[in-house]
């Protein structure tokens, strides 16, 4: 498996549908590193075009990599170690089509249903092709319409028995990587 | 379906597998919440037997249910508002058992697997038959085995295809509500 996620916090919408840049967020490091080094990501890029925001999100990745809390805690320096901090998704599809030595297939994410739907279905198949793959998850209301154009294909929203659908970007990262990448085996008794 | 979920502050256990009481963050609040309303949750218990931190929970609660926060975000508040605060985990079983007019199944999640496991597809099967379910999720390293010997069953831990298994209660409680609530219809094209 080829997979790699990506967390946009430029460009995103704010509420109003105002193309913004959101702050990084330690939580947001720690929980979809976590989800991630779980579900075999091979690398978390997390884009932002500030250079104090990339300072910020380097030293809280460096205290658990190489620092005082991976010494106390290494599986979280284990699964931080999968962050690579970059100021622009072009940056991390050209990193990422270096790594794979092809361009990935770039999946967005998004709680309205888009017109470009991949099926989750169709998408583990991919996986287990080994196609490569980049997921972009958007922070504050979601990616904006300049990056949803240039996406290959758009993840159906997460929904279940309610029409609520205001999940955090951490709860629907980790929901999006269990169904591509859970062991359905794994649900029952035996490992 | 009658699916409520308790965050246990106490007793949980640390690193080293001593009991102690963890503290609560307002990310555990608001992420849980968000997912349970998504998947239909009825009542979210956040169990802390210290004054000081229901005040806390109750304040941040409150910012969103009655106060600034919910008025801008009525979302959130609505989130929110399944949130219930309460000191012990007895107290939410009896308050759920007022609630249903029967003693729910308390079924626990744990990152280690257990002897009274009940598979996920049983669960879901349970919940499809209006049994009242209290699920547990344990803050720091877990539920204290005092918690584990109470309960009626245990989920199956959270796998993926690497042996990582250190998600954040956020996502584990995420994924969870998933896998037992989530509608396998909406992975595909058509809702």
């Amino acid at each position: 498996m080829k997979v790699d996620v990506a967390l946009v916090h430029y460009p995103v919408v704010n509420r109003i549908g105002e193309t913004i840049g959101s702050a990084v967020t330690n939580l947001d490091l720690h929980d979809i590193a976590r989800a991630g080094k779980t579900y075999g990501v091979g690398s978390y890029w997390v884009v932002t075009p500030f250079e104090e925001q990339l300072q910020l999100a380097a030293q809280i990745v460096g205290h658990w990599t190489e620092g005082y809390g991976g010494s106390v805690n290494p599986d979280r320096g284990s699964a931080l170690s999968i962050i690579r901090l970059c100021a622009t998704l072009a940056e991390a599809l050209e990193q990422a089509t270096v790594d794979h030595g092809v361009r990935p297939l770039v999946l967005a994410t998004c709680a309205k249903r888009q017109a470009n739907s991949r099926s989750y279905g169709d998408v583990r198949e991919l996986i287990r092709s080994e196609v490569p793959l980049l997921l972009l998850f958007g922070t504050a209301w979601g990616l904006s319409p300049e990056v949803m154009d240039m996406v290959d294909g758009v993840l159906p929203p997460i929904c279940g028995p309610t029409p609520f659908n205001h999940l955090s970007v951490r709860s629907a990262a980790s929901i999006v990587l269990d169904r591509l990448l859970g062991r359905p085996e794994c649900w029952e008794f035996e490992q």
